[in-house]
């Protein structure tokens, strides 16, 4: 078991101080954006919406759900929630303007955690621009974050789920199975991995890094359907081929390589074959935030995204979803958050449960 | 100790669904809008924002904090989610738009719980005209749900709590100790009471409601500032009055007096001076959620409010600040979130610890 990134602060701790002396630490820490025409403090804000529309989602971290105070610090939980939540924004083809943020937060933590959340808002925002222009605190036995992120259109089209025509490639950006990797070494009983590219995979699990540029990009260069792979590829990717009514065949070979997710699979079950969990972490590992799209074939795909599949018509009396190399996909398809399952824990799962 | 209002359901706990299955459940029970440019379903939704601005709030309810189950069904917590938020949008003197919903629910609970909670956000939506357009849904150890409300100014510039100014009148519309006085009446040993004008009151602890017509009124009136009453009449006055940099005097003979507050305080402590009680709900007592606001003097106020003080200058060394007829509050000021206090806990607080 890896020693706690955060050692126990000596200051107050959120019991210990009211909640407007809280606001008062967290307030200077948010960060601004140049679509903020009024940020916290009031009973509401007041956002720029240029084109008349916003694009708006939610996502919920829950303590020991979807991490560990153990594993993870305020600023790692702060990032990791921003960073979710503009993927969401990413996925529609906008950029993200705002954030607000509701805690419910346990008297025993240190305010210090706190303000770690906040900072680590603030880091993952301000290089996409986006403010926290609000939120609400909320005593509870359980540390719970809610993000509600905006974002702007430009004028564009949303990119939908249910685009995807056949023809199309399919094309991914961003990480996959790092998270689900990264999970794995936290989890396996001999501690955290001191190697660099294992303890990258145990960060990124911390805090994963969508790519945020690459949604508009997407966009601009003419996808035709996208999403967030938020609950693993395979899964995800059936969603996309359910609300498009098309079959969508991935092919594992075009993910390539990865020398860090071998690793990985060695550190973790060293007597099983590192392929075989490496494939469970590529292709039903969530929480990576990486996007899937669709393309016109022949399109030149923005820098990032590399083709993982095809998109074809479903045939007579076959059901839309997801295939791997032509075939029903043989590895857990993601996880669920409620019911249990071959996808609900590790490996392959995405969460502490 | 009143019997739980909702009977234990025969049918399936969250637990035995899967996330898509209560997702199935729940999409078609979410109200509509003409806000509304895609619904839920992908990535994020989209509204309209046809002035080019947003407003945005966001509220979080806590099981055993802000709720029991014992004492409110589903049904009640989408209502009171709703209303609360909604109240934070009128509070600006906008009109509400659309709503995002995180909700974290144990797998214990059951189903018609959380379509319960989806039914109540939809009545307490529909009237206004709001939608809920999104969401997400994660399991926990208790319930809470994260409301953020959108709204739209019209074109009228936010009525902020900063403006209010020397010889403005202050003006209340909407309920004032009936949240307060429910709650005592429901925590009160020897039950929960049958007689109409005590049952309302604990109905109004359930479900509060905000005058939400009246922001908009209200800023169309005029109005130089204006706040939602969530955490006591004389905290948020308090708010109202240092954001303004003036002092505010309330009169509490012009809040009148209350037959139901009146039997409330004789039920709840038949040996006390029910004055002392009523008075101390009315000026301290949280979460029924009226609009406080302030009006040039002369101005002929929106239907629904009452004039309950005046804002003055601040004498030379004196704070901003609230009075009470001229002197320093003598009740609690409201509730704290997370510390204890003399306004913490009923009578005179809000929310069960």
């Amino acid at each position: 078991m890896p020693a706690s990134p955060e050692p126990e602060p000596g200051g107050p701790l959120v019991r210990e101080v009211s909640e407007e002396q809280l606001l008062a630490e967290i307030f200077p820490l948010l960060p601004g954006g140049t679509a903020t025409l009024l940020g916290p403090g009031d009973d509401a804000a007041v956002v720029a919406a240029p084109d008349g529309r916003f694009v708006v989602s939610t996502d919920v971290l829950v303590e020991d759900r979807h991490f560990r105070r153990a594993w993870s610090t305020g600023h790692d939980v702060g990032r990791r929630a921003a960073a979710q939540n503009l993927a969401d924004v990413a996925a529609m083809g906008a950029r993200p303007t705002s954030l607000v943020v509701s805690l419910v937060v346990p008297g025993d933590v240190p305010v210090t955690w706190v303000t770690g959340l906040a900072r680590g808002l603030a880091e993952a925002c301000a290089p996409v621009g986006a403010a926290v222009v609000g939120g609400d605190l909320s005593g509870g036995d359980a540390i719970a974050v809610a993000v509600t992120v905006h974002g702007d259109l430009e004028g564009r089209a949303p990119v939908l789920r249910s685009g995807a025509r056949p023809g199309d490639v399919v094309a991914h950006a961003g990480n996959l199975g790092s998270s689900a990797a990264g999970l794995a070494l936290l989890s396996a009983a001999d501690g955290a991995p001191d190697a660099a590219p294992l303890t990258r995979l145990v960060d990124l699990h911390r805090v994963p890094e969508p790519p945020s540029e690459s949604g508009p990009a997407a966009a601009l260069a003419g996808a035709t359907a996208m999403l967030d792979v938020s609950d693993g590829l395979l899964r995800d990717a059936g969603r996309l081929a359910r609300a498009s009514s098309v079959v969508v065949d991935m092919d594992p070979a075009l993910l390539g390589a990865d020398a860090a997710l071998t690793a990985a699979a060695r550190a973790v079950a060293p007597d099983r074959d590192p392929g075989t969990l490496v494939r469970t972490w590529v292709l039903g590992g969530g929480e990576d935030h990486g996007l899937l799209a669709t393309f016109p074939a022949g399109t030149a795909l923005p820098p990032g995204f590399r083709v993982v599949g095809t998109v074809r018509a479903a045939g007579p009396g076959e059901a839309p979803g997801v295939l791997v190399s032509g075939a029903e996909p043989d590895v857990p398809a993601g996880w669920d958050h409620f019911a249990g399952g071959p996808g609900s824990l590790t490996p392959g799962g995405s969460a502490p449960r």
